[in-house]
């Protein structure tokens, strides 16, 4: 794919060049169409058990819970999984609450229920709880389904503090709504792992619903995701309002295949070390050009600096003139549910080689301090 | 995949060992992963544009009418497609039209929507478009959408005729609603092909929205379909509702790889003849035990023969003595809206080979006979 400008720090996607296990992915799915083994329809909605075994293994070894086939669903990725969910659980009219920003693809998903989208502001330990708490007084039962990435959130990066999660969880449960944690970024820590999954905190009682995602950490073609239920029939439930019926049973034979020759471990272990490599690049960059009245902080994992410009200098601005030199990031009002002051920047560190962030970086700074001059 | 009865005569799936081109399909793979030109998400919404490109020539082939790549949405199989349409075209509370019966599980899609399914009888010559015309008036402008199956229908089999298929499109035209064709069957005729499709009869009005798959003429696995849409713009108002965001670029680039290789029109020969020997081995087995007073017509194309048992015959007692002997099929009254007279049967003649196709046909035939005899 060509970026449209060439140092592209807005795009959220993985360099495939390095990312993808190329080779092995192509023996395997070589091997699966040869021999026949991956060319049917899915027959059960939850999607074939080979890969519902794999995956379920690989989130045993991986989180703090056993994950079992049965719990899980096989998606067309985690946006598919995050739509039937929302489609699941809420009925037009509904509230469904996500943080603020978020992920902004998002907001359009679980808009397409027909629900109503509520922001809560995000602080350093995660989504304000006692903002939450203020809109479950406000709404009631029609509050059905809060949206978090508790890790490594995106566009802001935050990590919400173990505390956090488990005071959510039990917002949660004594106000009778969902949970729905995309585990995106979770295992994509550059030194040490984030807190453990919402779920954790959860004890099976059905109120968490973990979506995952193989787009960031194997191959984004894939479109394979996976929902993962407290129990067989909480599964189920999400089967009923599968509009693509099943996942692709190529992709997902492919991601089995590969997770049942032990190549995930080391996969992943090689995706956290190129993400920790560039994203160190990029923040190298950063601290020797970055002006000083712009608030960021070193990312610990995932995909994404978050910076804070001084009220005066307008994001939008700052795009205009780093876009006339060819650098481009998102501004980060676009992430907030009723758009926002416009002075966020999110600038993404997956898809350039050194000398593009650097330039890039070196762009974005000169930018703003020429808006700041004005 | 392991049919739960030896004699399965139910599910309406390919027989992947003989439909699908498995070297070709492998090789293609094989080649798009490690050149790294299938592994990234797909960007635009509407889906990559190689197999767009690809897809829209050989529509233009194929069809009355020429495609452009900006009238194509790539999709995540026919079914995800006909969801993003309902979607799009549809608010909570209208009403959509489906022939009655219909392919059942649709029923559930659109359902999925919050809409209410209304069912107008079928007639041989396609929907019973006077039934249409009372509902039409009954509920005005909460009829937003008619589901079609124009060519091969599931689960009958009738082909519409063309004046049924143009004054459909003048109904759709004067009261303003769209009418969604799935052209699934359309290229697997066995003779001599179908009547154009419903899109052929409007003139560009954007009334008709024909939506496709490759699961019956390539490979299930693929999970890869089309919508058709009037222009560009009418095209790019499915995207926003995209809930799988893109489809996999991997499947996508297999397909369109495929049809630029000039591969999908042997193919698609090679299918035809390939379903055509089958139902005549199956029909050639029930002129032989099938009883006169069961009603059925030979398949002129598609999936399936459609047959009507005497009123004191119920399908159900049928079945359960049929499957006690391996032979399944489809109880007719799944595929109605609110049920229906117990009295039809869904015979499917794509899975199963020369002898069991035989015996089933067998042991279904012996079955009836035995009900009749009660």
């Amino acid at each position: 794919m060509t970026p449209k400008y060439p140092y592209d720090l807005r795009t959220g996607y993985p360099n495939t060049e390095i990312l993808v296990p190329h080779e092995k992915l192509a023996a395997i799915a070589q091997d699966l169409l040869l021999t026949d083994r991956a060319t049917q329809y899915g027959g059960i909605l939850q999607g074939p058990l080979m890969p519902r075994e794999q995956i379920a293994k690989w989130l045993t070894a991986n989180a703090t819970q056993p994950a079992t086939p049965e719990q899980l669903v096989i998606t067309s990725g985690a946006i598919a999984a995050t739509d039937l969910v929302c489609r699941t659980v809420t009925e037009p009219g509904d509230i469904v609450v996500v943080e603020d920003p978020t992920f902004y693809y998002m907001i359009n998903i679980l808009k397409m229920s027909n629900i109503e989208v509520v922001g809560v502001p995000m602080t350093p330990q995660g989504m304000d709880l006692e903002a939450l708490a203020g809109v479950v007084e406000q709404y009631g039962e029609r509050l059905k389904l809060v949206y978090s990435i508790p890790s490594y959130h995106n566009p802001t990066g935050v990590n919400a503090s173990p505390e956090n999660r488990k005071k959510l969880v039990e917002l949660a449960q004594q106000n009778n709504f969902t949970v729905l944690e995309d585990t995106t970024y979770q295992w994509l820590y550059f030194d040490s792992p984030p807190p453990p999954l919402c779920r954790h905190y959860d004890n099976g009682s059905g109120h968490v619903v973990s979506v995952g995602s193989f787009s960031k950490t194997l191959m984004p073609s894939l479109r394979l995701g996976w929902i993962w239920a407290a129990d067989e029939a909480h599964a189920q439930s999400f089967t009923k309002f599968k509009g693509d019926s099943v996942a692709s049973t190529l992709t997902s034979g492919m991601v089995g295949e590969f997770i049942a020759q032990g190549q995930y471990d080391t996969q992943l272990e090689y995706a956290r070390n190129h993400y920790a490599e560039r994203c160190g690049v990029l923040v190298e960059a950063l601290q020797k050009v970055m002006l000083d009245y712009v608030q960021w902080d070193v990312p610990q994992g995932g995909y994404f600096v978050w910076m804070t410009l001084p009220e005066h200098i307008k994001a939008q601005d700052v795009l205009e003139l780093s876009q006339a030199r060819g650098a481009d990031f998102m501004p980060g009002r676009l992430a907030y549910v009723d758009g926002a002051d416009d002075r966020y920047m999110r600038v993404c560190f997956t898809m350039m080689d050194d000398e593009k962030l650097q330039t890039g970086a070196q762009i974005i700074a000169e930018s703003i301090e020429a808006v700041a001059a004005r």
